[in-house]
């Protein structure tokens, strides 16, 4: 059942990755469901959501906030629910999603930019935790009806970081607050009444580096011990962010979920307890990490082609799958069947979209590759389906969930033509 | 009511653009639509298209397959239709917008790659021109019932068009037949009784060079000479792909309609007259230059932030938009009923999804921007809502067209949370 991958020719020393599902299952999914389809892997996303929380455990109040944007399909986000995940949204019909799934309150962090009126309303009256984006939001948000008695903001480092290779321009976001905004943020949140406060920075995406994460705990301990000398408003909880990456390539190591933790501990302990600030909780909003690895794309070869390059030619398009085509993202690659096979042929593997952008891989050294065959593309479980398209008319494709016990559900359908259609006026 | 836009700042002598529409009625639009909307001009797209159908009204039987990818919303469409345009369909559900508009036969041109069955079944059920994209394609298309009288083959000239950078690098691109096996398909679709044969290429996009569009005429006459000389196929039509790019930034010029069909009829004369083949008929495809110039994007500013650079925030997202975000694209921007002030102010101008791409433009000057401005991003009427995503749970925008008497309908409208979630189980 248990198949093991390799790339012998790019990569001496991969990544062994154990996949939940064989040719004979994926076969079987396929009399049922045209692909391609999405995968989904009960047992590998809640083991690892588990392991990020027992990391963390010393932490007060630890949650992790999943980004629902990474993943925003309800079955997805149960399995997340009672381990005592939280939700990040950042629209409204995000919010609306978590209201038609019971979830409110302290349950859900907002954090949005250029928030519209409705969006910013309807985190309210789920008394969700508002994470202001901008000075400006402050007058925005005390325009809107009752003032919530507890308010986070968005902090940019700007060019404080420069020079820090890690944290990326941090200056040239559109995000957060600039550190003087947020100082004075929280004086007149005071003076308005506010009870309780956060303070959340997002500074990087899909990063590896395990000492990024404890870096930026640093800066928002330290940030949070001059709010208090400053202003004396003591912060009740961190939102560290997400951002935490996935190795798509096989040579690419995961981050130590432990060694982070380890390091933000030793920074916490050192930096807030002097200041009596040890029971402020930590959050963080992860969605990449904990649902990216155990998401398939399943596709099958519908045309092996031969010009001046050789092609597979998948029937996945870049409406499944956007970010090799937006972000040049290396996704790895799989022929179900052939993982002991030599991967001792070169392909273009695209989609069928008239688009030059439509390719999941350039140059790939794979098995050989025959119409029929189904081609498994990797780490495609956040900001996969959720990026999709409708472009040359491609409709977009169908998720599953593989539980624990080998059965699988359909968790949302494929669309169809109706779907497509169903806005337009003939 | 037409207002003249210019850049002083950047650009001394831009073009100068009039729009069909001013700040007064676009308010009147806004009490019945929210923003975002795509509204377009049929005068425009109307004009332009008969400019292209004049300046080669000396081809035999010259059509104009408008690429529905660019723009595929009926309404649209129907503008095209009685100006004796055809439609190039490139998937099953732009095939089934056809059917569906009583567009059948020789109306259609039909281009696809690594092409599902269901699409060419379709394809074939309607009658379309099959235009083969691949060798293989024809045993493919042998096996799926009663072989189609016409058939027409893409080219794809390869590292034989080396050295010429207006064509890029097709031997990079997934499209069309080499030159050998081209030649040696009109040889094998002859002796299976194939009737009627078509040479088609397309090998740019976005091409703004006059003379590019008249290399590839030479190459296409020169190959069909070599396939009657071969093979003793006349090829009855050449299509010689679209790819006619529009100026999205004020300095550029358009391509000169007249210039590019002057050349190709000097070719098409010297060239295929000497062989009687001055009967065969000249397509194109182009959807870009078609109803780019003509569609706009409306959004208005939710929000103006100051922190390390200055932002305005659009109710308008990437979600809407895609070409900045996804290639960097330049789109011009102007601010209604602003636009003879001096663009004395630097912006980026954003959308509000958590993604960093999602720009419409970095340091853009501009008048200075207010909450409650209506910003109108330029050149959006192809590849612009077509390209959209539900991305962060934003929902898709309502198209809208202006009538030449200035009245307004709504041709889509705009997604609700319902279509968002019409393909979820709960």
């Amino acid at each position: 059942m248990r198949l093991y991958l390799y790339d012998i020719i790019k990569h001496t020393k991969p990544r062994m990755k154990i996949l939940p599902f064989d040719k004979q299952l994926i076969e079987t999914i396929a009399t049922t469901h045209d692909t391609p389809f999405y995968l989904y892997d009960q047992e590998g996303i809640e083991n690892n959501a588990r392991r990020l929380l027992k990391a963390f455990s010393w932490a007060p109040g630890f949650k992790n906030f999943f980004a629902v944007k990474a993943t925003p399909t309800p079955h997805i986000l149960a399995l997340l629910k009672p381990l005592g995940f939280g939700f990040d949204c950042s629209s409204y019909t995000e919010l609306l999603m978590m209201e038609r799934m019971g979830i409110s309150g302290s349950e859900i962090n907002f954090t949005s930019n250029a928030t519209p009126t409705r969006d910013m309303q309807k985190a309210l009256e789920l008394g969700a935790i508002i994470n202001l984006d901008d000075y400006s939001h402050i007058d925005f948000l005390l325009t809107l009806g009752e003032i919530p008695q507890t308010i986070c903001m968005r902090y940019n480092p700007g060019a404080l970081r420069e020079g820090n290779v890690l944290i990326g321009k941090p200056e040239e976001a559109k995000y957060g607050f600039t550190r003087e905004q947020i100082v004075s943020g929280y004086r007149v949140l005071k003076e308005k009444g506010i009870k309780h406060f956060g303070l959340h920075t997002m500074i990087a995406s899909n990063e590896l580096n395990n000492d990024y994460f404890i870096e930026t705990a640093i800066m928002l301990f330290e940030l949070a011990v001059e709010v208090l000398q400053t202003t004396g408003v003591a912060i009740e909880f961190i939102n560290l962010g997400g951002g935490i990456g996935i190795p798509y390539r096989p040579e690419q190591e995961p981050v130590d979920y432990q060694y982070v933790s380890n390091g933000i501990r030793e920074a916490y302990e050192r930096i807030l307890s002097p200041y009596h600030l040890n029971a402020i909780r930590l959050y963080m909003e992860n969605g990449r990490v904990i649902t990216g690895p155990y998401g398939y794309l399943v596709g099958k070869a519908l045309h092996v082609k031969h010009t001046y390059k050789d092609y597979v030619g998948l029937d996945a398009t870049m409406a499944d799958l956007m970010r090799p085509g937006m972000y040049g993202a290396y996704h790895h690659i799989t022929v179900l069947g052939k993982e002991t096979q030599p991967s001792d042929h070169r392909y273009d593997v695209t989609g069928s979209l008239c688009e030059n952008n439509d390719k999941f891989a350039i140059d790939r050294q794979l098995p050989l590759v025959e119409r029929g065959d189904f081609v498994v593309i990797h780490d495609a479980g956040a900001h996969g389906h959720a990026m999709g398209f409708n472009y040359n008319g491609k409709l977009r494709s169908a998720e599953l969930l593989l539980y624990k016990d080998k059965t699988v559900k359909e968790i949302r359908r494929a669309q169809t033509p109706d779907d497509y259609f169903a806005s337009l006026y003939w």
